[in-house]
């Protein structure tokens, strides 16, 4: 059983994780040793002669320092955390709803009045305290809760209340991404909920930089194992933002190193308004204003065309698939096999609230069930061979599994997303036997891969008994 | 917070459930009477007179009688027990394990080895107490705590560890339906795992469903509750068996008024053999053998052509979905919204192990993403026009529930789905506000129908607080 732990420098156990795409490894009751910051300095496995006088010496620095070593359970074992790409905070309220809504509606009639009731109004509470820091709070402490240890999110427009977004990351310990929404095109955005101007959306968008690597750096001075809090520059999308917004956006970015996050070729619709704008695709329009580059995250992708895919091979950028969502809004499957073989970083992000789920295991199982459903076709009256994509589409549970780790640690720039010297230690603890939650198969079938995949498709929040951020445990269940 | 109650014969709250396919109706503190033997005499709402009188008569009972009146907490809402119309029990320590492989090696390497484990050798264990009991009873067990209430099963070729499994489901109180699986063919089936030939497959289909309805007489005897355990002539599907099963089975089925189960128009493979044999579809084929009519269940109908379904009807057979299952091994997405607009009666099924997921929740959320992922179709390259299945093919979250319920229902002819005068009462007690798991939106969109969309989407296992079968409650979480 997990017994709650401030901060260990050793743990013991069973790690599963996917060092490489497409394969997964074992470390079977590794001995894992962090430095002072929580992030991973050496690990030893039972076959080093090392293994036995490593083992010894931790467990009598645990008699002298409780809480120094944390031995896994006996039906314990350890996933990565996972990083979700891609979340609209604001939204939280809305996760599972309004889904058979066509697009327009989502957007005008249910998703904007909500994003609006996250602004805080001039002399309102600056904590969000009557509105925006609870929800904020379940939301965070939800993520963290199935498991995910890094997440990326887009606030709302307003300046102050993606301050508290923020400040809700860094309370319970989660390492965030938090960008302020521009959105400044009158044409393209209601009158209720957008900015004021270019120039307002330009220097919101300085002011919150400033405010989060401020609290980051005091966060960071006050506690060594502080995970990470960094501002992102965050057009909504080409059609919601001006020229002038976007190219000042993508200045701000240059500038600060900042990261970067927005949509690309997310549906039909928007993969075809930068061609009638600006006359190139959606992923040209946004190198071109400076938007794309290493540490910029860019969610969907779904009709991003082989050009645009070079382009984010050749940027540095990243996509967020997001699977789920793109079942309600994305009009195809993005293929997820063919960007990845053009050499394109990748991670997942559940898009709440587009996609329903805050867990990401639902969105792995789901990013294995589309890509089949791309490589074979949906219409069965259709001939075979003209049914589906026609090449191999498919990923498997474990090429997911990398998405939602080290894929996008690597999106991210961040050394995390697998077990590995100098990468933070961030985990999830599953325990295999929870009553009517059995992940061990009745005991038939025990090899690592069948457990591994096991894990993947039939863990249930109740299986995940604790939650670890840089060393240190921010969720124990029950 | 749900107390443990024998058998109630009022209950009071609100309770979601869907009496017409395509919308859906809350019962707002209702209080809803049961007869005896569990089933709903009387449905009275507060705006009824008769009310106040009613409730108070039911809580003065409960003075003299303590568990007569079980009265939901406040954050408690009921939705009823779903019916999951086909699960391969003998399969479920393989849930979410194999997925990767192709359906020959599936079967042949993985499944058959496994089934054929599920074999009680003569002088074994008849209770299956070494091997198959404790599988089956974590599988019924995990299926009832996941909200299902009545499901529908194969269990293996072997007669007599399928009785195990049927004794499993009388014990824990969960209402199902059980085959012994026939699959007779030698030249489509391992010597391994198969029927010793037609004359015995005929055979112990016979002695099994003589000893499942001695098990379920005796059963209902004892028990003025007892939920109904129900055999079924269950021929694996028309590849699998030879002429004569296939015949003999249909002749059983008939005779004895049984349910049948097997599958039809599965994947792109399978549509094609009994035209290949028989020179007919799939389903004309079964409908020759006598194995299409009132209480027969198809697994999948993914290839099911339009005259098919005219076959399906007009025989009253129905079709069990499977989208999660279908996405692995379908080859095509079933167009459920055009078989149902043509008048075939379906259900949902987690199709355990084929599909991953015990939980028809899962199945729910599949049947719509998959439906919407069919209408659009999937190749963003292939113009919008030709992507889809250009028709209108998307299903609502609400018209899945129903399929997950009332359809079922239909599908078994038996009076379950739904809370109406004359139903059995099985219901799901839902805790909208779990920690780490809150269904009410952090309370900003309150309506009953965004309140049931986030309830179909959201639950987790550890939202089921309580379910009940025939008007006890026969699981508890917690
Ligand atoms: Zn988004
Ligand atoms: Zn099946």
């Amino acid at each position: 059983m997990t017994t709650t732990t401030a901060a260990a420098r050793a743990i013991r156990g069973t790690f599963f994780h996917t060092p490489e795409y497409g394969s997964f490894e074992m470390l079977e009751q590794a001995l894992i040793e962090l430095d002072g910051h929580g992030a991973i300095e050496r690990i030893t496995l039972p076959a080093d002669p090392a293994y036995p006088e490593r083992l010894r010496a931790a467990r009598e620095a645990n008699e002298r320092e409780p809480g120094y070593l944390f031995e896994l359970g006996e039906h314990e074992v350890v996933l990565p955390g996972f990083v979700d790409l891609h979340v609209h905070a604001p939204q939280w309220p809305q996760a599972g709803i309004a889904l058979d809504e066509p697009l327009e509606v989502w957007l005008n009639e249910r998703t904007f009045p909500l994003e609006a009731r996250f602004g805080i109004p001039e002399g309102g509470d600056p904590t969000g305290g009557d509105f925006a820091l609870p929800i904020y709070l379940d939301l965070v402490g939800t993520l963290l809760s199935r498991g995910t240890t890094t997440c990326v999110y887009f606030g709302s427009a307003d300046r102050h209340s993606s301050e508290v977004l923020a400040r809700a990351c860094a309370q319970l310990n989660q390492r965030a991404v938090v960008g302020k929404v521009v959105m400044d095109d009158p044409a393209a955005n209601p009158a209720f909920y957008r900015d004021a101007s270019p120039e307002q959306a330009l220097a919101d968008t300085e002011d919150f930089i400033a405010a989060v690597e401020q609290h980051a750096a005091r966060s960071a001075a006050d506690d060594p194992r502080f995970p990470g809090l960094f501002p992102a520059v965050t057009p909504r999308f080409i059609p919601s933002c001006t020229e002038t917004a976007l190219r000042g956006l993508g200045e701000i970015a240059q500038a600060h190193d900042a990261y970067v996050q927005s949509h690309c070729d997310e549906s039909q619709w928007q993969s075809g308004v930068a061609r009638e704008r600006f006359g190139k695709s959606d992923a040209e329009a946004l190198a071109d204003f400076g938007l794309l580059k290493r540490k910029a995250i860019m969610a969907h992708g779904t009709f991003l065309l082989d050009g645009e895919a070079e382009i984010f091979r050749a940027t540095g950028a990243a996509l967020a698939h997001c699977p789920i969502s793109n079942a309600y809004f994305g009009n195809a499957v993005c293929p997820v096999r063919r960007i990845h073989d053009q050499g394109v970083t990748i991670g997942l992000g559940t898009d709440i609230s587009g996609g329903f789920s805050p867990s990401l295991y639902d969105d792995i199982r789901m990013a294995v069930m589309a890509s089949r459903i791309l490589e074979d076709g949906v219409d069965a009256r259709v001939p075979s061979e003209q049914r589906g994509a026609g090449e191999p589409s498919r990923i498997s549970a474990v090429e997911a599994l990398y998405l939602a780790t080290k894929g996008g640690g690597e999106a991210l720039d961040l050394p995390i997303g697998s077990f590995e010297a100098g990468r933070a230690l961030d985990m999830q603890v599953i325990d295999l036997k929870r009553p009517f939650a059995d992940l061990t198969g009745n005991g038939v079938f025990t090899s690592p891969a069948d457990q591994l995949e096991r894990i993947l498709y039939l863990t249930t929040p109740e299986n995940i008994r604790a939650v670890w951020v840089q060393g240190r445990q921010v969720f124990a269940r029950g």
